[in-house]
């Protein structure tokens, strides 16, 4: 009977997959404010300085600081009140010496002031304030262009846009910007066993197709839009006709089942009937160690297997990179790296030479982060259900020790954030 | 000339507020395929076990492993196939000695068979097949209830849904769940010189109301629902008014701006005229010195100050924990916390008695994490945008030293995740 001969290292999969994807990430331009979790499609250049002018930093009074050289509390300093600024006007006079303008925050400072008293710092008396202590040039201002400068490239192409940056993009006048265009991504799912029905799911010999959702809130939460393209029998024609069918229309196709070299696994053979450029099955990671991927006409197909922790493994580490980088991110297999030590030992037995993907939920003891794993059939949602993230364990390697500090894998629809 | 007299200690203040929140959170019923993201208000007991039988790991034969216990390379055991299970098929009979099925990944395996031969170990002639290994009980079954126990607690209220729970939730057949209503948060932006016109902000005197959409952004990604209420200028009967009115229809009202003690910040003083069951103004964290709150008829009024990077930091302290709360999740100021390196000192002079806020960016430097971190003027946008995360100085301490090792928060809609 028919086996995987050989499997690749995850590093060469992804380097042979990356390598041979053909097709161009699409531009759109859109409104700034629905950018959210966008990543842009140029650098953005300022137009415009920020502040435009000297602004107050607080509601006080602006002043020469050379008139409050002298001031001490025993012999504060008088100013005239020449008048008053409100945030965001500009005032063309010029501050003589011995007067003091009454400033809100993000009012302009006239000329000849170089500094803010805070109100709380001094003594109003009708039309002149006393100031009971020296100020130093730039105390309490916000100089031009300390936020922005003309001609400043602000974000470059490849960020992917957060709230802070929506604010800043409108203050600088950008109100529509160049995104990539998210990818889609279809997804079928391959099983004569399977159903979408779940009155169905209740005879014997049909299984509810529950991978599906999965991957479709994964997919969405990687930034790509998901489209379920719904259910193949073990049919090598029909697998063939709907992918070819797929392909035509999506950026990259998922596969989900009949991954594997069994009787009835034909999706590694109905791709082999496209004379894909480039193809692969057979992964040194495990879970997922059946999964896959083929390109065909510059477009990916990646075969996910059936068992649900390789449904995810071989998502995570062929799917995700390249959702993100269709939309112009780095093609890494996780969303945030971080470090916590293993409350216990971690083993496993088999396929010792291949990557293990472990599950583990992150839990906080007397404020360190600790790991729980469970290393357990890749058949089981419970497993990934009671976990927040993945860590790795190298080739080669049997245990890793009770207290032993390791990196852990944060990734965006799996993780609990 | 007003001035904050006392400022609360982060801790207490949170404290305070959230022990004087006097509104429940609402419950809905929604489709599990809806609810990602979303928290769960019930308890999920399975009523089913899963899987239901003994059930085939991978495409094969199932035996009696006795009569594998003698099989070697050069001895191969017959057995002798009486019939095909499928994925999914459950099949009566009984398995006698010397007998086998065919069987597929996903198939129960009969009375009597206690083991799966992995298709790839058997040599198939006809009818029979021969076996060159011994194989042990249990070898290759997922065994009845191994995912699942009927009876068995799988998800606990106050669990928010990761893509992976969906398809659990969907196996066990529960295919509607309680979950809490997204708390509706009212944004009201006060200044007279705000404009939401962007032709109107090229005048002085008018700026353009950029930080709503920041929050606005931000309470989506904490899985508030954001409803901007407009501007409302600096007129203590108009800001009483207003919210009054906001606090009859949202969960939470959170104000920008005016939040400081001076003649033209006025809601501290319209929402003391309300009479709070609890208030709180001034924070012994920078930025965010001015931010507080009010509890009004059991709701909470979040005073984010005007400067950006304050505006955000009461946001992360005060308004962020409260929505997570609201939605049934533990009240924390962050997403994900992990560790890294500074890569130079961070020193900081003012407000040495406070927290400190400090925006980072995190970098990779051969694979290890570092943090740049820049300490600027609370009204720079773009030491936000620059950044990933923060950190926290604590109180009193007036430089991290190069190398430290901190505490990273990243917070939902800040991070670029």
């Amino acid at each position: 009977m028919r086996r995987i001969e050989k499997y690749t290292s995850l590093e060469k999969a992804v380097k042979k997959l990356i390598s041979s994807i053909r097709i161009k990430s699409k531009v759109e331009v859109i409104q700034v404010s629905k950018a959210y979790g966008r990543v842009l499609a140029e650098d953005i250049v300022s137009e415009k300085t920020i502040p435009p002018h000297n602004m107050a930093h607080f509601d006080g009074f602006a002043v020469n600081s050379q008139d409050t050289a002298v001031a001490k509390p025993s012999k504060p300093v008088t100013l005239k009140i020449r008048g008053v600024i409100k945030a965001g006007e500009y005032v063309e006079a010029c501050l003589n010496r011995g007067e003091t303008y009454r400033i809100f925050t993000g009012g302009y400072l006239p000329k000849g002031a170089d500094a803010v008293v805070p109100q709380e710092a001094v003594e109003v008396r009708g039309e002149k304030i006393k100031i009971f202590s020296r100020f130093n040039p730039g105390e309490n201002v916000d100089f031009k262009g300390r936020d922005v400068k003309e001609g400043m490239t602000l974000l470059k192409k490849g960020h992917k846009i957060s709230a802070q940056d929506i604010g800043l993009l409108l203050r600088i006048s950008k109100h529509k910007i160049k995104v990539y265009v998210k990818p889609r991504i279809g997804i079928l799912s391959v099983g004569s066993e399977l159903t979408d029905d779940p009155d169905q799911a209740k005879d014997y010999g049909k299984i509810l197709n529950t991978h599906r959702f999965v991957i479709e809130k994964l997919v969405e939460a990687a930034g790509g839009i998901p489209e379920y393209l719904g259910l193949v029998p073990d049919d090598l024609r029909e697998i063939e006709f709907r992918l070819r069918e797929s392909l035509n229309i999506y950026d990259m196709v998922l596969t989900i089942g009949g991954a594997s070299v069994g009787d009835s696994d034909l999706v590694g053979k109905a791709l082999q009937r496209q004379n894909p450029e480039e193809m692969v099955q057979g992964l040194r990671v495990q879970p997922g160690r059946v999964g896959g991927f083929a390109v065909i006409g510059g477009k990916p197909v990646i075969m996910l297997p059936g068992h649900i922790l390789s449904t995810i493994s071989a998502y995570t580490f062929l799917a995700y990179p390249i959702i993100r980088m269709l939309q112009g991110l780095s093609p890494k297999p996780y969303s945030v790296v971080t470090e916590a030590k293993t409350s216990s030992p971690i083993r496993h037995g088999r396929f010792l030479g291949f990557k293990r993907m472990v599950w583990v939920k992150v839990v906080e003891i007397d404020g360190e982060p600790m790991i729980d794993a469970r290393i357990d059939s890749s058949s089981l949602y419970s497993v990934a259900v009671n976990s927040d993230a993945y860590i790795l364990i190298p080739e080669g390697v049997k245990e890793i020790q009770a207290g032993e500090k390791v990196k852990v894998y944060f990734i965006l629809g799996v993780s609990h954030l």
